[in-house]
């Protein structure tokens, strides 16, 4: 039951020229699932990624690291779901391997110029032999209009496909953005989604698509979590395929760059806390604002020290106002030289904790109306310096623990 | 539904000559429940103590720390269930102390030879009138075979009460120890209990207590975690009543310091293991071993990162070797130059993953055999160097989330 985030539509969903997306059924787990999707990229498109920090990473985020930075001109992307291809050492990079030769193959290019996406299970043999045969049809499948089936294609535990537009004028001319995600647990910061892919189709100096892809997953992706688990998988692949017709954006601190890094980072946003919204199990959405710190990094920190918490996030669950918890959970933060009097604590307007203790004006019930809704914002005083950051999460129900526990049957 | 943990039999706990306790019902937060104990040390006894490192430690954490450092003599502890007054800034403060100024009175010391404890809920005012008007009945119960009673009255979402003896032969004679502990959900390392209380007769060097105390919760309490969440009231109370006429040990190096130190770690680790087998929703006990590390600390760092991970605990209680959950957890643990290729993973005798990838000759039906046991460990090899830690935790179930989201109602 996802938390106030509705199915796509498709008519506000932007084409992006030069960019076309096939989706298939390729049966890589089970039959009768979307689960491959091919993204072909025009000649002149520029890419950046941003993968996972985990040191496990799976063989295809390793193969596209390579790729990338071999610098020969992404042409295609090969995603597919129910299996993750990580844990599965010399023999996973090869089969990954083996899956981008083919598809490099079919379309004329080389293999350098394929990246692959895995997401599903992870520590089984990817079955390269199903994606490979399932090729032809999502090749033959693939239109510019596709993005909301892509998002389909993408899907594991999400319940709803997560897909976002817009447009912004640069230059005298509109630029289009269209993005998508998948992402529902394994989720935390650096990177906070298994998947992400974001195009447009304005004019951006290639050299600067790397600086973007960062300071797009910063500020979204990596500001999320769900559980706590950083994936194996994790990717944001940004590709700008220089078709609207604006002169090149060659700077990102330039109006024309600062316009479409903003309405780049919106849709960035909103796929991120898409992911949230669906995250496993989730009832509510929760924002969490550290003010006061010295520096952003503490703040960060304590937003995600609370977001981790299973006593929060149960609390939320239950709608309890047991906001002892959170005390707790920025206490255990790690800031040794915290002063514990000089805490403040907000529960969207509800003032709950001044100088440390309870609030003389704090009442039970103006705790327990906040609790019960579905979006709630928390709001934290650390009385330190002048420093604030934000982090978005998701409660821990039942539903979290039966999705987990049933997983893989 | 603890996991194998007893009732522990009363008459295998020794009393502890010069240690008297006494219980009763003071209504703290409910009535008709044992909420209220008091420890009434001989003159002598020597008291050392560990506290929570959560910086929004709770008033009587802070008062403990104070009372201890006035070096007066230690001769009474005040624990209450139901409240724990954390998160109650200058108000709790007074509180605590008021408690602590009414049992002195009543036992005719100061002020500073009393230390104060609470478990409960965070962020109410501590009932201190009803805690002071129990005293008196506490006192009247007094008597050194009280231990069961006081590990009773100290229970708050625990299922079992935990207590545990041992004795040793030091010099000839024979030393006890006894010990009791609280806790089953707000654990981790660096207090990994709420509450832990553990008495000998044995005679020591009063400047040898601190640094017992600091071993026996670095090797026990410091070493399970339930649900990561660090309280702000954890405190582990060593004391030593000098009584049982051995020689006194003067280093904890000497043969009878090891000894000593030795039967005082098998009591902590039990209280401890106790903790994590009656863990919130606990319906497994898993021990983790990481072995091949550089140093311990990156050992028991890994040990966490698998510990704490949500997607690994619903694993284990779902009873399914989705076992790449494991090693994303140790990819994630934060260390930078691991190398994934030289990863080992054995659940308990079944090796699963060798050079970072599947085991040829693993088989699913093996791992599933192991995982459907309620006490199974993990063995992580690193490959980087020899160092090794342990830590111990339990499964995320259904009764987790329910536990959690109706602890106040």
């Amino acid at each position: 039951m996802p938390v106030n985030l509705a199915l796509p539509d498709p008519d506000k969903l932007f084409p992006i020229a030069g960019v076309r997306i096939g989706v298939t059924e390729a049966g890589v787990r089970k039959p009768g699932r979307k689960d491959l999707t091919v993204m072909l990229l025009d000649e002149g498109t520029s890419v950046a990624g941003v993968f996972t920090t985990n040191r496990y990473c799976a063989a295809p985020v390793q193969l596209c690291r390579t790729h990338l930075g071999q610098g020969k001109g992404i042409r295609a992307l090969l995603i597919n779901t129910g299996n993750a291809n990580a844990g599965t050492g010399a023999d996973g990079m090869a089969r990954a391997q083996s899956t981008c030769d083919a598809l490099a193959r079919k379309l004329g290019l080389a293999s350098e110029q394929v990246l692959p996406f895995s997401t599903g299970v992870i520590m089984e043999a990817l079955p390269a032999d199903r994606i490979v045969a399932g090729m032809d049809a999502a090749i033959a499948d693939a239109q510019p209009g596709n993005w909301l089936r892509a998002a389909e294609g993408i899907m594991t535990t999400d319940t709803v496909p997560k897909a976002y537009s817009s447009r912004v004028e640069i230059g005298g001319r509109w630029v289009h953005i269209t993005g998508i995600s998948k992402g529902a647990g394994m989720i935390r910061p650096n990177m906070a989604t298994m998947l992400g892919f974001i195009a447009t189709d304005a004019c951006i100096a290639p050299t600067l698509m790397q600086e973007l892809a960062w300071e797009l997953a910063e500020g979204s992706f990596n500001r999320v979590t769900v559980d706590g688990d950083t994936s194996t998988n994790d990717s944001l692949i940004v590709m700008a395929s220089n078709r609207a017709g604006n002169a090149p954006v060659t700077s990102l601190s330039s109006a024309e760059g600062q316009a479409l890094k903003l309405a780049m980072l919106g849709v960035a946003k909103d796929l991120a806390h898409a992911i949230v919204r669906d995250g496993e199990g989730a009832t509510k959405f929760i924002t969490l604002q550290v003010e006061g710190g010295r520096d952003a990094a503490e703040c960060r920190r304590v937003a995600y020290s609370i977001a981790h918490s299973p006593l929060v996030k149960t609390a939320f669950f239950a709608s309890d106002p047991n906001l002892g918890r959170i005390l707790a959970a920025v206490g255990y933060a790690g800031i040794a030289d915290l002063d514990q009097n000089l805490i403040d604590l907000f529960l969207d307007e509800v003032h709950v904790v001044v100088q440390g203790g309870r609030h003389p004006a704090y009442r039970e019930e103006d705790g327990q109306r906040v609790m019960r809704q579905s979006e709630i914002t928390v709001r934290v005083g650390l009385g330190r310096g002048h420093a604030s950051d934000t982090v978005w999460t998701c409660d821990l129900s039942h539903d979290y623990v039966t999705i987990n526990a049933d997983y893989r049957s």
